[in-house]
């Protein structure tokens, strides 16, 4: 772990009004002190701010404000200063090149993060939940990550760790004492606590489906006869959405064009525009497509009009729709048209006059069961806490396997051993160094 | 003026490590509270950061770092609350958002500027400079908005406009006396004021050209014919500044294509790729263009093959050129080779070797005159300010033409007090609303 001073522009890049440009290390107040003109930055308390001007050689770099953040009070734990200037690029390079000049280093990628997890600010759940943060665009992904960054994930694993260990001690206090056989931990009783912490981490790994929705969004195809209105529906549900989507000057959300946010949760519309008649040899290379596109779908809508199909013919159509083994929905349009009558549980909706809209955004919602992600259950939704969660999994399986078939304590002990260490990598109670730049490398800089 | 409390994101859009959403006026304090859990904001000092959560109806919006900043000590004069949050758009708009249902409204562009010089913060021309400073992307405008932001041009003003309010307390107090005839005022003392204040004004319009190429750069064109060597000396001009603009990630330069900074000027390249042979008729559109391109220069380098070319041809060559009435440098290129001599003042160069470049580019800065920036110089950059100063010179030339024809005092006190006018427009004693939201409509967002 390297102590030096890292500095590096905290805000977006881009002419702004105000761009803000931080420091970290031991050697954060000496430095900036050495360029700034007004109070002594040095003989101030924390959290204050201080108005003066940057210099370096008689020659003035901009007007600033300077918050001071004194150790161990800031989000390093370290000296923090920023330095609020004027969002001109051409300033902040210069100012960031003075303060190198003065013996700062630019900071890698999430440094002032991983700083902050190396010094005991929070675990390392956390840490990756201001990535997720930052990232976030959803209602729900918001959620998650906000619940993750306060530490409602980190309690779980910690509740999970400290019964393993319980568990891990008696049956190590038993190697102890050897050949004496003794058993200080009930065998049955030892039975249903892995019972229990293996139903808690199976709710956990469940989660991951909707955590990955939650977080990546939930890949939506509209598939159906070219004729169906499929994109008269997709319009109807961008439309409302558009109308949501409020837009505040200086900011951009330039993915609301194929995307709609149901109960927090986006949904991101694949398209198929290659979608049509499979009879048609010619288009078979388009019909490929479409099937490839329709695997990317965690659901379809499956769209046909209702005026102008039979029971006969929509059994057929989804001849091919069944035997891809993805969740559809079945969405009769132009309901509001004389229609036969269908065996299958058919939404009718008319994309037209909007009815039966909004009944659709529930049912698209329902199918992910999304209704939990505002309760306080905790949902996974990193990859490497699902990964891990698996394997300890695996562990706790086997040990309750090892269990039952009384196999000797200390392989046991190496099952529950096990399990614990995958469970500390998630919080960053075990750590490498290849993980952790593997994790603070993406972030942004001057995170 | 308005009161209203104004809330915007003063760092630049885009997912980032931090982002900084500002509010000024009586309520930023009150509004922000009512959304903060922590401590009781209304109760803490000026300049001082408190950390807590933006909480809405128990929905966390985000972690945050509030700056608590009380009137009149801040930069509006009003009470500002900088929200230091993560920054997602998703969050900041959230944000934004509560602020606003709390009582908040979205400020204008420039509105936090606006109220700084309303509230007598600043005068017309050090918030104009402000916006100038975002901007600067070069060493002599950043030098030019800083110095201006400072103060360096009201000053100037101010002791025009002192020295004019002296002297036309002097006349007016003569035609008080009226019918008297009684002269306070030396006539031949008056005229001497009057001929310096022109003098000084005369200076400053005259450093408006400078002031233009520090503020947008030099338009340049390199021309010649197609063997001359135009793109290996453009490349010879640009790569030097390559090596020299180091990137610092966070931050994006990608003007410095076919730019180059020679002692803090931006020199801006024309193509003139279209530049042909001008005998070819057929080629006539191209050399249309090329004329036209000619024409937006400020400065021409005329390359041409010394090896290849004779006094006579150069001539030839230069017909053209010299009608357009645009400075330009005659430079000689492939100096290193056998050549004829010329009569007219040739710099030599090889573009290959770089020989000559370096005193090519001193004589680019001196064609401009741009030694004195870095003196104490006041320079005016924009053009309002220009345009007023013309007016001020307009009426006081006007006024010394009457002095000198012995017009009567109350004539010559009309063309003071004109000119008076013009110079208090600059500094915004004297405004109007459409003046200053035509300026302030400007700024960014936030600003």
């Amino acid at each position: 772990m390297r102590t030096d001073t890292i500095v590096a522009l905290s805000t977006a890049p881009g002419i702004s009004a105000i761009a803000v440009i931080r420091l970290s290390g031991k050697e954060a107040i000496t430095i900036t002190n050495s360029l700034f003109k007004g109070k002594d930055l040095s003989q101030q308390p924390s959290h204050t701010i201080h108005y003066g001007s940057l210099q370096e050689n008689g020659e003035i770099l901009d007007e600033v404000l300077i918050s001071v953040f004194k150790e161990p009070t800031s989000f390093t734990k370290e000296n923090i200063i920023e330095i609020s200037c004027h969002g001109s690029e051409f300033i902040i390079q210069k100012i960031i090149k003075a303060l190198i000049r003065n013996g700062a280093r630019l900071a890698e990628a999430g440094e002032f993060t991983k700083r902050a997890f190396i010094n005991g600010q929070f675990d390392l759940t956390q840490a990756e939940a201001i990535a997720d943060l930052i990232h976030s665009d959803s209602e729900a992904s918001h959620h998650a990550a906000l619940n993750q960054m306060r530490g409602g994930f980190s309690k779980k694993i910690a509740a999970l760790r400290e019964q393993l260990i319980h568990f891990a001690s008696l049956i190590e206090l038993e190697l102890d004492f050897g050949e004496e056989d003794v058993e200080f931990a009930n065998r049955d009783d030892l039975q249903k606590l892995l019972q229990e912490l293996l139903t808690t981490i199976t709710k956990l790994t469940d989660s991951f489906q909707m955590g990955n929705a939650i977080k990546n969004g939930v890949p939506t195809v509209i598939a159906g006869k070219p004729n169906a209105g499929k994109s008269t529906l997709l319009n109807a549900l961008l439309n409302e959405e558009k109308a949501i989507v409020s837009d505040i000057p200086g900011t951009t959300r330039d993915f609301i064009e194929d995307e709609i946010h149901i109960e927090g949760i986006r949904f991101r519309f694949i398209d198929t525009a290659g979608l049509r008649n499979t009879t048609d040899t010619v288009e078979a290379i388009g019909v490929q497509r479409t099937k490839e596109k329709l695997k990317q779908a965690s659901i379809i809508i499956y769209l046909f009009d209702v005026s102008q199909t039979t029971q006969v013919d929509l059994e057929e159509e989804l001849t091919e729709i069944n035997a891809l083994s993805i969740p559809y929905l079945l969405v009769g349009n132009k309901a509001d048209q004389k229609h036969s009558t269908f065996t299958m549980p058919v939404h009718y909706i008319s994309a037209t006059t909007g009815e039966g809209i909004e009944e659709l955004k529930q049912l698209l919602t329902r199918s992910i069961h999304t209704k939990a992600y505002k309760a306080s259950d905790t949902i996974v939704t990193n990859l490497r806490h699902y990964q891990n969660l698996k394997l300890a999994q695996d562990s706790l399986s086997q040990a309750l396997l090892s269990l039952s078939q009384g196999i000797t304590g200390d392989l046991l002990a190496m099952d529950i051993r096990q399990a614990l260490f995958y469970l500390g990598q998630i919080t960053g109670e075990i750590t490498t160094d290849d993980l952790l730049s593997n994790i603070f490398s993406k972030f942004c800089i001057g995170k």
